[in-house]
């Protein structure tokens, strides 16, 4: 790694070092609210857009350039790893992804590709030529996240074959067949690991698992039937490569999550950064937390809430700023390039 | 209230008194996952079933006797509240709840009928009547509740119009216009107390406040916009009444969620009941909180969780055995009678 990289502002704050002020990148930045981003996918459909490198390429760091953000997240999509796995893949205008043959009983997993053999992963070719192409033309000091689905709410997917209100049929496979549950998710933090190997591989500097659904489990059925997964992905991943653990809809679950593994924990807005980090120890980096909904409020309401969560995280090093949750659609990018400002501006050490 | 009442096992336990065994009922009781409820619900649109006294009756008491609970809930819905003061509602079949003139402006809010003056809630008479009939042919020990929606989640209502995923219009509208929000908060609050006053007058021994969207606020903005009317409906209720404060979605609001107020604090099953006690203080009762998918798991598994629940609570008095949220339309009403008979049989001073 160049010497830019390794002491870029991101870097620094993810080691817990101190920074110049607090760096701030934004979930999902790459994204439909974005005019740039939008002229790209009018032209193709989402799943193109994934599988087309060049394309891939150019909504990250379009989407860098134009926020002005401390790190650069690769556009690629959470579900796309199922497909070397042998799930079927849909994306439907509006609707949401859908996969056509979850898996439901044992002969389903028997009839899984053995992800967990890494050589299918090669179908993903798309993705690390991506990374590739990104970190060519990032700015020097601009580090590139890769990313992937944490094993929970990969299965869930797998298992509803699709988005799901109360994630009943996870649960009951959960409760109903270990042999089944174990399996599952064996396969899946293994293709994760090497998923992320190979994004890292490629050229990135670090990455986030997302547990975007693990929120709906109470902290016994966490710790029993999601943790060990979780932890097997972060102990497998190479120690000196920083890893982002986000988890959204259950503050109970933090010090499970902590548990879990992660260099730096992702937290949604639900709970408040600085007695999240309490909780949490402040030996690990915090990553978060904005509502998403505060892009759409006015300027004033914007900049308090900003100054929320930067005194919320104390000048303490260690603290990424990103909002809660993904950025939503409907949101102003004019709102969102004013956040980065401010955080820079009312960051840690220009206080 | 007569002593049979008065010692009956749930309002012992309200009042954190010592009982036989723990009492337990379940949220939405009165459902699509009975039988009994689908016969009446056939013949009458869901707003009639809710405005026909006799049969909002029938459903609530053969609920209570299918299932040996320990209390019966007014079989009613959250939102007729909304109609006399002046918004339209509408059940679509499978599409859920809408409000056909939600509110977006001051003038809005002024087109709003007083039902803070009380007498327009003189239209809601078919829930006091189905609260005298139930009364009526209930068992003498068992105690029957009444319940209301929270402000802020009759105003996510009468804002968004019907459900949201991310409660954009609501939050956009709390940030921008502190006016309307106080004006339409107060308001709502104001309905609810002589709401839940007619219930008690009319029959209810105990009431539940469901703040069932509260979840998807951070603790400052619940701080902020929501705890002070939630405070207001808790504090003009009469002190003798019982009062379930049930939120969910967010175990990082509990401590604001007891300062709101509430007898007896409701809790989702994504917090650790033990833990969330302790959290809240011995001073006040819970209830909770089993996982409503945990009744679609295997019979030895909806044991072992009970007993989880049932341990965490510790046999301390206070508790009120219940699920997390309401039980899902495709549980197996069997799988509901025998947690039942689990609870009284494994719960407290029976261990």
């Amino acid at each position: 790694m160049t010497p830019e990289l390794y002491n870029s502002r991101f870097l620094r704050a993810a080691r817990r070092e101190t920074v110049d002020t607090t760096p701030v990148w934004i979930m999902r930045q790459a994204g439909r609210y974005l005019p740039e981003y939008r002229s790209v996918r009018d032209k193709v459909s989402f799943l193109e857009l994934c599988k087309r490198p060049e394309l891939a390429a150019e909504v990250t760091l379009t989407a860098q350039q134009a926020l002005g953000v401390d790190a650069a997240i690769l556009f690629a999509d959470l579900l796309p790893i199922l497909e070397p796995m042998g799930f079927q893949l849909e994306y439907t205008a509006g609707g949401g992804p859908k996969i056509l043959n979850p898996i439901r009983t044992l002969d389903d997993l028997e009839r899984m590709r053995p992800g967990s053999l890494g050589c299918p992963l090669g179908e993903l070719g798309f993705v690390y030529d991506a990374v590739r192409l990104v970190r060519k033309q990032l700015p020097a000091d601009i580090p590139l996240l890769g990313f992937a689905g944490a094993p929970f709410t990969l299965a869930s997917y797998a298992i509803e074959g699709g988005g799901s209100r109360d994630f009943a049929r996870t649960k009951r496979l959960m409760y109903a067949c270990p042999q089944l549950w174990d399996g599952l998710l064996r396969r899946l933090a293994n293709s994760i690991v090497g998923y992320l190997e190979r994004q890292i591989g490629a050229g990135c500097q670090a990455v986030q698992i997302f547990d975007s659904w693990a929120g709906c489990l109470s902290p016994a059925d966490y710790r029993c039937y999601v943790l060990p997964y979780s932890r097997r992905v972060f102990e497998s991943l190479p120690p000196q490569v920083p890893t982002i653990h986000f988890l959204t809809g259950n503050p109970a679950l933090l010090p499970l999550q902590r548990q879990a593994g992660g260099s730096i924990i992702g937290l949604d807005w639900r709970v408040e950064l600085g007695e999240a980090w309490k909780r949490l120890g402040h030996d690990v980096a915090v990553q978060g937390n904005l509502d998403p909904v505060v892009l759409q409020a006015d300027r004033a309401t914007l900049k308090a809430q900003t100054r929320t969560v930067l005194d919320a995280a104390g000048g303490r090093p260690g603290h990424i700023f990103n909002l809660g949750h993904g950025v939503l659609p409907e949101t102003d990018p004019e709102q969102v390039k004013a956040l980065v400002a401010m955080v820079h501006e009312m960051g840690v050490a220009r206080r």
